[in-house]
């Protein structure tokens, strides 16, 4: 197993650390003018398919911020174009999909790639940005099979998910293969990533938290188990994350993952209390309290730290994306408001 | 007291019931022929400004169902004109807000109408209702402050909710006066609409799941409990609702409310056990589950039943409103399938 002696790693193992370890999902993003002023130069895609950008934006966030780990440069979508989608980016609007998948011939028509087919670039990105890390953990990631089925099936952003859960009850059978085929290529996705380099996974299921729990166990759960059944060999961490998750807790950390990535609305230690403390946590600040002045991040930020209480196995992050709205010096801050404040809260072993 | 011997009125009271009361949100909309007919030659804001209309579209649902309650065809914003607030209606969208509020100095602007300049077209409609519903019992409503501040602040459909957020952790008095001026204008028209006739009132807090425990306890919970302190007197029950509040539900029972109206997010018995019983409680089908296959319908709503076991105080209803693709005939299945079902479940008092 790589990396015992790193603190993103160790708190995914639940080992004691010196202080928490902190990362933030989009930390290469719209809010850094380094990165908006690529944007003005390329398309989201296009970034993510030259392997030099992905790289460079990727580590743009490192050069600026203490964080403790870095996110390969990529989008939830790209490792679908291997399976036949067209889509397009608009970036705060999420995919728009060129042919929606509406029935179960749309989902037979679905290409099943092989590893080495599914998002290329990514892989070199990551090879690119190991060469910088120095030590420092990357990780990878890949949306998860219901989140991916959400944008395929509703072809444009939606706020009540009515035609993926229309698809879901209707058409069970087509609903189970494509969620068969997703997760046949997030698997291979995954492993590559890992043969590239990743030193952790996360996988997004961010609309997860639209369904109920009895339709969590009959739609997804039997896929997310697999995913993670046949991605366990790996040897790096697995992040589990979703939003709106506070009634699917338990159900997600019995589909698998060693860390839980929860959002705001539910108080992080109540979250860790629903899972048995039996896996470490992740997250869980709002991220618009980064649009707030410090003084109010870093009450939130200490009433986060104070309900962990030391415990080990908490990696520090947003309950979601950094908003484009935010300001960098509240990111920076906040960075090194969690490391010197965690130090000062006696660990706790468990 | 009124209404003792009405089926819903008892169940918002946690009386026993013959059978299980249903009515839906947004049971008068767009899945109905007749309410797309009328649709064709009025706006929105028309049919709710035309005393007539929104009566003739209040009874519509009661013609064709076995419904137990009428809900008073309205806008959540129609209230807000009178504090001067200019905004258009677009179905589905929510309101487009032509000035959106976003300084200590535009909640100052904002009138402080009386209780017979608001919404008087709304009033008149109860009036009328009620002389057709030969004792039938009909739900007045309006928006909870924090979901029309929401849309005041956003000034357009949101996912994220990041400007409301902003302006509620930076400007917090700006934030607080426009609460208290918004929790005015809902009493004022709470208490005129039961003047007028209504014999229940949902308080819909549809947005507020976005927020933390903590910052509904901070910036929610205190205009919440005037609310419903300064509505007791009324004498009759008042539904409390809101979307993704499984870790909200016993700070929205704090605040106050006969009724907590829960959506499909969580297990009915789950939310019902964390509110110890102490209210009735309204739910919990996914509004989506309606645009399946009857068997499926029936499956889930069953399962509701299941969960409720029996015991006195449940109002069955959707998670949210009925969505416009929906059969109308599942929505009569429905109706039929939770009054013959229910009885079959022997009652049991707590």
């Amino acid at each position: 197993m790589r990396g015992l002696k790193d603190r993103f790693l160790r708190a995914c193992r639940k080992q004691p650390t010196d202080c928490t370890p902190v990362w933030f999902m989009r930390q290469a993003g719209r809010y850094l003018p380094e990165y908006r002023r690529l944007r003005e130069r390329y398309s989201i895609l296009e970034l993510c398919k030259k392997p030099e950008l992905a790289a460079e934006v990727t580590l743009i966030p490192l050069r600026r911020f203490q964080l403790d780990a870095a996110i390969i440069f990529a989008d939830l979508m790209t490792p679908l174009e291997a399976m036949g989608v067209k889509f397009e980016l608009k970036e705060g609007f999420g995919p728009i999909i060129e042919t929606p998948i509406r029935s179960l011939s749309d989902v037979n028509k679905l290409h099943e790639p092989d590893g080495e087919e599914i998002a290329p670039e990514t892989l070199q990105a990551i090879v690119f940005v190991k060469g910088e890390l120095k030590g420092k953990p990357l990780i990878g990631f890949a949306g998860a099979p219901f989140t991916l089925a959400s944008y395929l099936i509703e072809g444009k952003g939606t706020r009540d998910f009515a035609v993926t859960k229309q698809f879901m009850f209707s058409e069970p059978k087509g609903w189970h293969l494509l969620m068969e085929k997703l997760t046949n290529v997030v698997i291979k996705f995954l492993k590559s990533q890992v043969s590239a380099g990743a030193d952790a996974i996360q996988i997004f299921d961010s609309w997860v938290g639209c369904l109920s729990p009895n339709d969590y166990r009959e739609f997804v759960s039997p896929h997310m188990k697999r995913l993670f059944r046949e991605t366990e060999n790996l040897g790096v961490p697995r992040i589990h994350f979703g939003t709106g998750t506070a009634t699917l807790l338990m159900l997600m950390k019995e589909a698998g993952g060693e860390v839980i990535g929860v959002d705001w609305r539910i108080p992080i230690d109540e979250a860790w209390q629903r899972l048995n403390f039996e896996v470490a946590i992740q997250g869980n600040l709002d991220p618009a309290v980064l649009l707030a002045h410090f003084e109010k991040v870093r009450e939130r930020a200490l009433d986060i730290l104070k309900r962990i209480d030391g415990r080990n196995g908490h990696i520090f992050n947003l309950g979601h994306g950094i908003l484009p709205q935010t300001d960098p010096d509240n990111v920076a801050r906040l960075v090194d408001f969690i490391h010197s404040a965690s130090r000062q809260i006696s660990p706790k072993d468990v």
